[in-house]
């Protein structure tokens, strides 16, 4: 991009807030190289493309042309809220089509079979579209078109909000209208039947057309989105909907003290209620966005950056309730956290939205899928026993080729096809960097693009490389450069000069201009694998460190470490060893600790003890007939690529 | 009782298995005073005599009617398994009845009003039973009477088995047979449907058929009923239902290796295995309960007996996946889990499954009912955090009057009211004391009545007195006594004069006589508060101890440890001060400890942290910033009797 581009141009990320916020997305955002170019790589040639097949084989296509009316026959599946994977897998692909054009030319060439399955998809939604504006097969086709009966799990709206995003999606990345009418025309029929004086005073019980609606207000500018979709954020918590947590629907959010019920509903309605603030300014609702943001952090957020401690209702659970084997972890609520997350880090430009937008990103999210891109885990749990049962089904520990409910496949894919947009952010003050990832990053300063460059091995490597590419030059302008959480030593050279003193303000290191073009910069984060313990009140983890190196948690898995995995022990006191591997799961650097597997006498049948005087006050040591272990360690985004075994996040000191 | 009576009269107790059995019931037993006593007595004045209120409230009887057409209306409710209520609530009235009445006349009166319930009941019954003999209210007035579509969730043969338990219970207890009569058209219903070459070659997916057709061919003589009890036993675990877990359909028990997948369906098809192993005396099937019930213990086992580690599917979960908050220990399984140990403890004569019967009872049975009788714990967790936000429902850590699947009140209440007939055994040597409970238990040698009466406080005290009441004095005989697994010293007294030695065989302390009427013995366990770790595989307690007193497991309750209990930590190396307290939960001993809360630094945001080197290799002691805090527990089976608030049972160490 060259100064001589408009620059005032709308950015064509999924998020553009108003101008409430502290941060602006960026103009033009391209990832080019390093680790997340190979996941998006994989995502773009496999991932995507596999999707209309799916949705055919899983009969979401053949629901849309029963509600058409096109062909006859059954309706396939039970649940409702199938065509919202169908709406997911869309945006993903528009997002990607948007990749594949970018405005530089750099790109590669346009996707003519991806644009085709677009434009075919997006023409069975606006056929089984109704006259009238209201879109769902589930009860056009079964339901003889009664619609929202069931606000607590008819998810006719939340279908809605995904149509919607995926719609705003396609209009931003291509300039394409048609999905983009369908769906101002469920806006519209919505709008004419939800409201405190309309037919119906309530909202979805699955939270997501909030979020969808305000972007479709900010890529029509119709005000009457972003009122209803307020509207629609304060109903929840006043008991309409039965008064469960589950649904949202126990306490407004503007007294809620903690995040509660279905994580997922709850991270989708948060998004949405921050870009309600971001839009309205209303500082109660953004005070609340905060505070429940740091609340589930500090007291409902696994290691990984999951979320939702329970199988049962897919609950965040209690505070400080942090299973290892039930870790629910959903992978869509990893996305949700990732849209939550990275509104707040625009609306307040703290650094710490972004940490666990990487914490997420590089953990919880990524295991999500597959190395081959394949495969995906609806769950992520922290540990996989010795003696793991599989149920099967969706919630196995194996990787699946699709689910019942394939929620989360498609999430991964639309947030991977758009994660440019989460890299780097612009200001009236300058560019900051959020996420290092190798491409290239415009922001602009009133009106003058500036364009910087980023190279690196992040995070194998804590070298990070930037070079001012574009920028004014007649004032200066501010390079921030995020400093990790989990960092604790950094190094920066600016133009060749190594810059003291570097502390970080709250996260970030202000660089200063006056910038240049070809200026360069060397960030240099220190990155050694690390031992880490939880807060003690995480009861399932007392004992226990986990392995990082830099971003990354490790986990050890079976087939690293014959034996069995339910009796290691580390000795925290012995140097972790790194091991670059390129050839293992697609190249990662490895972490070995040094430990032992216990070996108990033979006891009892009863599996409890009277705790013997020599265990009191002191740690039990290593016993005689314990054997030494090296603990094998790889990053836990990579695990159940290689054999079903036992896994584990969390290893005991003694 | 005197030798005059007619001892070989059979015994009235749930379980009179055949003779392959190393050891059989009594011939009479009545607890009479003490601990069981008290629970026993508000279950037989407040517990049993409110079921016919609250079966007639939740729809129970009204569906009956429905069925029998004698009112009109809508089925009320949406389980199919609401006719087991009933039947459990006619058992528990049965054993009641037999209380009673006891043959020596020294019990209550007769109650008049119970007898008159349970006729009123038997006809409501008895009038919605088809012409076939077929009965299930669900099927019939909601199904058009279609029946055995859905074996997998239909619970009729489930529902089938409580009537048959019932049945039997009533004709033992009080001679009746109107409801025999209902269970034998039913099962000969049955017996004409289900077998390898009839019209159905399948099974229940809740298993409870088994046991009660070998009940009703003890009861009846009918060999077919054994029969097609093995039928049904052998066919789970062959895919017939589709193969899952949860019913019992993975494996057969016959190669199974450990329990798994619903654990009450699982603990149920288990008592019924061992029902028909001692009938028929098939090796192999007894082999699989014995080793099923040693890994059971070993791996899947909370310290309270309490069994099933998932909420979500009620099932097992993983070896050594014991978690506290979430532990589902249903009240059910605790029953289920006395039922299946006591046919084993009957059929190897092996200590240790009356060892966990003890455990269970105390602990994760008993904390399944109130200490006034009226309300109900379905899950019974380990943990109730600082911040716990209550779901409500059946699966609230609050007492609940009744609910919406109201399987367990009747069940806690048929245990109780049965609960003197798994207090002690006989056999061909002797008499067998299992239970410290005030009574009088007779037993019988070759025709003659052993009677030993004994007297305790236990389990507050370990002091048990007993004392021969009548035996044969030509002949020697041997008194046996479990020493329990807990118990790490215990003295005995024969006559007045110390027993050397008295070391245990196997569990039991073997007296062998001669005795004489009058003969006393005086057993002294040694009964003070202890600390007891667990098996290092439980991660969920790394790192914490559980006090323990006599059989019992104490727990803290945020009402006598203000303050929150996520952040206390015990200090193992301080004694334990035990206090009796009459006025406190009717009467307990509390223990308590020394220990802590901790006051950490205001930290980040992020609750993970690198380790500290003053972390690695040592636990970490108290900081100066703590405070001392004395922790105050009270027996476990007596939790949320005061007010709502946090628990735990396991207590941090560091």
């Amino acid at each position: 991009m060259s100064q001589s581009e408009p620059t005032s141009a709308a950015p064509a990320g999924p998020i553009r807030p108003g101008p409430g916020g502290a941060l602006r997305p960026l103009l033009a955002a391209d990832i080019r190289g390093g680790f997340w170019h190979r996941r998006r790589d994989i995502n773009g040639r496999v991932g995507i493309p596999q999707g209309p097949q799916l949705l055919e084989s899983a009969g979401n296509l053949h629901n849309l042309r029963l509600a058409a009316h096109t062909v006859e026959g059954t309706y396939r599946g039970d649940l409702p809220f199938v065509d919202s994977d169908v709406y997911k897998w869309l945006e993903a692909a528009a997002w990607q089509l948007g990749r594949a054009a970018p405005s530089d030319g750099s790109g590669p060439a346009e996707d003519a079979g991806l644009t085709a399955d677009v434009q075919r998809i997006i023409a069975l939604v606006a056929d089984a579209q109704q006259p009238d504006g209201y879109l769902n097969t589930w009860f056009q086709v079964t339901k003889d078109g009664r619609r929202y009966e069931d606000l607590r799990w008819g998810h006719e709206l939340y279908c809605a909000g995904h149509l919607i995003q995926a719609a705003v999606a396609h209009h931003r990345a291509t300039g394409g209208k048609e999905l983009l009418d369908v769906a101002v025309r469920f806006a519209d029929h919505i709008e004419s039947v939800f409201g405190r004086d309309k037919r119906i005073d309530g909202f979805d019980g699955h939270p997501e057309v909030e979020t969808a609606l305000v972007e479709l207000y900010r890529e029509t500018g119709e005000r009457r989105y972003l009122d209803l979709a307020a509207y629609f954020v304060d109903r929840h918590g006043h008991g309409l909907l039965g008064g469960e947590a589950y649904c949202q629907d126990r306490t407004p959010l503007r007294v809620q003290d903690n995040v509660e019920g279905h994580a997922v509903r709850q991270l989708y309605l948060l998004a949405g209620a921050a870009d309600v603030a971001a839009e309205t300014g209303d500082a109660e609702l953004l005070a609340a966005c905060e505070r429940l943001w740091t609340a589930m952090v500090a007291t409902k957020t696994h290691i990984t950056g999951g979320l939702g401690a329970h199988h049962d209702e897919e609950d965040f659970g209690d505070p400080y309730e942090l299973p290892n084997e039930r870790a629910y972890c959903e992978t869509c609520a990893a996305v949700a956290s990732v849209h939550f997350s990275w509104r707040m880090a625009l609306l307040t430009g703290d650094a710490r939205y972004s940490d666990l937008i990487e914490r997420t990103l590089f953990n919880g999210f990524l295991a999500g899928v597959s190395l081959d891109g394949e495969r995906w885990l609806y769950v992520n749990p922290l540990q996989v026993r010795d003696g793991h049962t599989d149920t099967g089904g969706d919630q196995s520990a194996r990787r699946t080729r699709w689910f019942r409910c394939a929620c989360c496949p498609p999430n991964v894919m639309r947030l991977l096809a758009g994660l440019e947009h989460y890299i780097a952010s612009t200001s009236t003050d300058g560019l900051q960097i959020h996420q290092y990832a190798t491409g290239r990053y415009t922001g602009d300063l009133a009106g003058d693009a500036l364009v910087v460059s980023v190279h690196t091995d992040f995070p194998w490597s804590g070298t990070v490389r930037l070079s001012v590419e574009d920028c004014p030059t007649d004032r200066p302008w501010t390079l921030s450069l995020r400093i990790p959480q989990w960092s604790t030593d950094h190094r920066v050279e600016v133009k060749g000069r190594e810059l003291v003193p570097t502390a970080a303000d709250a996260g970030w290191l202000r660089l200063a201009g006056p910038w240049t073009p070809g200026d360069e910069i060397t960030l240099e984060l220190a990155i050694t694998p690390r031992l880490v313990a939880a807060d003690a009140r995480v009861d399932a983890v007392r004992g226990c460190v986990a392995i990082e190196r830099g971003p990354l948690v490790y986990c050890l898995e079976g087939v690293d470490n014959p034996g069995g995995l339910d009796d290691v022990v580390i000795d925290a006191g012995r140097p972790l060893v790194e091991e670059s591997r390129s050839e293992l799961l697609g190249g990662v650097v490895t972490v070995t600790a040094s430990g032992s597997r216990r070996t108990r006498p033979a006891g009892g049948w009863w599996p409890y003890r009277e705790l013997a005087d020599s265990d009191r006050g002191s740690v039990r040591r290593a016993g005689s007939a314990d054997t030494a272990a090296a603990l094998t360690a790889v990053p836990y985004y990579a695990w159940a690529n290689r054999q079903d075994g036992p896994m584990r996040v969390w290893i005991p000191t003694s």
